[in-house]
């Protein structure tokens, strides 16, 4: 199954809004086996409209629409769309009752200019849109279907999942494009590239693309074009054997999260954390509790970004800053311990570095980071230069200082 | 000045990429009074691509192309714009010398495969690209011009400002898009449109857009097709408009953060700021250090996620926890006060509340945060219930409170 998409609104080509749209349709698509083979992107402009749809349904049959639907937007899209199938748009008294409905609901007053919201090509099937004002709609002519949606994403994504794919893999074939992320962290995509080996022949005809990022390097396996069960056991056998490759750097799979794994076993183990931040003035802490339900293992930290505070708030020793600097071995485990004693906590992490623009030297240039750990086993610091600009440098830190927790408390 | 933009990639229709490039090109272009009036997006196919372009020229005798250049995806444009011009591509010695000498200067093999990299369609000008190996090009016949860039989003970027933009400026007429962007906080994007009243019509024909966010609500004038100088005046006019009714709100310009704004206003009273954060647990203070120099003003703060955490570090009164709960009036006084006592500050900002998703009840429901403040002027605290999920409350908070302290701290 292959279809063009047309995503429309003059917004997207001067850039004012990135099209987060179409990579999404893409890929959600993908994964129905349905291809998204060619998109254009035209104005809110009736004639521009229909000459993309026209072209695409010439070459493919089916053209997806999203945008201009809806009474900011003119419903030039509907408007454009029945002119080129030939259609009149005719008031659809089911239609207007639902926006009737749905205007009380919200305490708002419809107007005239409403109507036209109502308004639906003859022949064409009105999809429900629970979550806004304009319906979908699906019509098909001599020269094939055209299925248009909103813009809204949130309406758009809900149009796609409940209306739009289920009419189209009804006659999509059994092929799909299926994937499967791996998420690691704390090894840079070179080393890891070493540790995968053969891997990407190994796997094939399952690929494997690495996607780097601050947070971590994402392993994205993808089977291409085979049946669903095939792809399920190709992807499933693919993982296996890069887990068994690069096993200790995986923490999860598709969107998990670092930190609310690591946050998962402490909890198993009922440890309790406690943080102390320098350089990245609460950042780790504000991750943590990104978490929800991480009050249960985060008990709180010491934000201590001024010197005088390192030494008011987390007892660490005026002497060794003198002598070592606020970024040393040092300071990160008295840093530690004192979250840990301030808090009354089994495990404690203290982060202290130089994030930058400003303020590194030859020996320790910008992105040192030293991170100093305690636990019921022990204490122990650890140096890392990290690169990037400052936020990407606190995001590395950060993710590493997880990445160390994760290791020290196995599964 | 008109054109088409191919943007090619299997990776951007399959999804796995966000074509963030359009969006940028189309904005940047504008500026410069060149309109992007469609877009098309192929994937790596010659058929496609070169039927793309060919349709482009057709309707406005300019395409600019993104992607397919460079050895990883064969120089496919190169060959299909050539073979659609009826070109030959030969080797051009100059190019391969700089290819030679860029991979010296890395340490970097070059391979026979490389050699494809210096291929030029005869009669085509090619733009140097100094910061990746394939260069861009630029090929003009009897159909029109079709300027081809590399799709890594920094060696885009580099070529059209240096190449691209100047020769097309060349041609363009004196008409430009411009916008300005002003950014508020602290109100909700309704009562913004009742302080702003007519505005719409008196800055006509400057338009405004309202771009809501978790941080605020940022107004958009834009001046669409005028000579560069009128565009100046106008929106300078606009804003001034926008700024007398909108005033208090308003922190900034184009991408000015609020943070940066209150360091700065802190750091002229010489004041000190400490933070205490419950519900937010370190973004505040994460927030704020992410500002270059925020150390000094910005002192430290107490990460109370535990009650216990409150009563310990803060000094809060257990009794106060018990009888008011810990998202209370006099629980975020006490956080503030704590925080200012901790870290000898002259400001001093706690924050607690309930972001969900659990956590609610019907007096407090999901999104009530009480922000305390503490300031040489006095103390005060306040309640506001804020929309969204965790992660929007949160961001919402800080954004907040950051605008509470930039009100108290006129300029």
């Amino acid at each position: 199954m292959r279809l063009e998409l047309v995503t429309i609104g003059t917004e997207l080509l001067l850039g004012f809004t990135v099209d987060t749209n179409a990579a999404w349709i893409g890929r959600t698509l993908a994964e129905h086996g349905i291809s998204v083979v060619r998109r254009a992107t035209v104005p809110d402009d009736p004639a521009a409209i229909r000459d993309a749809v026209r072209d695409g349904l010439e070459r493919t049959g089916f053209v997806l629409t999203t945008g201009g639907l809806g009474p900011t937007r003119d419903d030039i899209t509907k408007a454009a769309v029945a002119a080129l199938f030939g259609r009149r748009v005719v008031f659809d008294e089911s239609v207007w009752a639902d926006l009737v409905d749905r205007y009380a609901r919200m305490g708002r007053p419809l107007s005239d200019a409403n109507r036209s919201q109502a308004g639906v090509p003859e022949g064409a099937t009105v999809l429900p849109n629970p979550r806004g004002t304009a319906p979908g709609l699906w019509i098909t002519g001599d020269s094939g279907t055209v299925a248009m949606v909103p813009g809204v994403p949130r309406e758009m994504r809900g149009l796609l999942q409940a209306e739009v794919i289920p009419r189209l893999t009804a006659s999509a074939g059994d092929d799909v494009i299926r994937s499967v992320t791996l998420r690691t962290a704390g090894i840079p995509e070179s080393n890891l590239a070493v540790d995968l080996g053969d891997a990407e022949s190994a796997i094939a005809p399952v690929t494997l693309a690495y996607l780097p990022d601050v947070t971590g390097v994402d392993l994205r396996l993808t089977s291409w074009n085979a049946p669903r069960a095939v792809a399920d056991q190709q992807l499933q056998a693919a993982a296996t054997l890069i887990r068994a490759r690069a096993g200790k750097h995986v923490y999860g799979e598709g969107d998990a999260d670092l930190a609310a794994v690591v946050l998962d076993r402490l909890r198993r183990r009922g440890y309790r954390l406690a943080v102390a931040e320098s350089c990245t003035g609460g950042l780790l802490g504000g991750r943590l509790t990104g978490v929800p339900g991480s009050s249960t293992v985060f008990v709180g930290g010491t934000i201590a970004y001024a010197n005088q505070a390192k030494i008011d708030q987390l007892g660490v020793s005026e002497a060794d800053l003198a002598s070592h600097g606020a970024v040393s071995e040092a300071i990160a485990l008295q840093m530690a311990a004192g979250a840990a004693r301030n808090f009354a906590a089994d495990m404690a992490v203290g982060v202290t570095g130089i994030a930058g623009p400003d303020g590194g030297t030859a020996d320790k240039p910008v992105g040192t980071i030293w991170l100093g750990f305690q636990s019921p086993d022990g204490r122990w610091a650890e140096r890392v230069v990290f690169p990037g600009n400052r936020t990407e440098i606190r995001a590395r830190a950060i993710q590493f200082a997880l990445y160390r927790l994760l290791q020290i408390l196995p599964e």
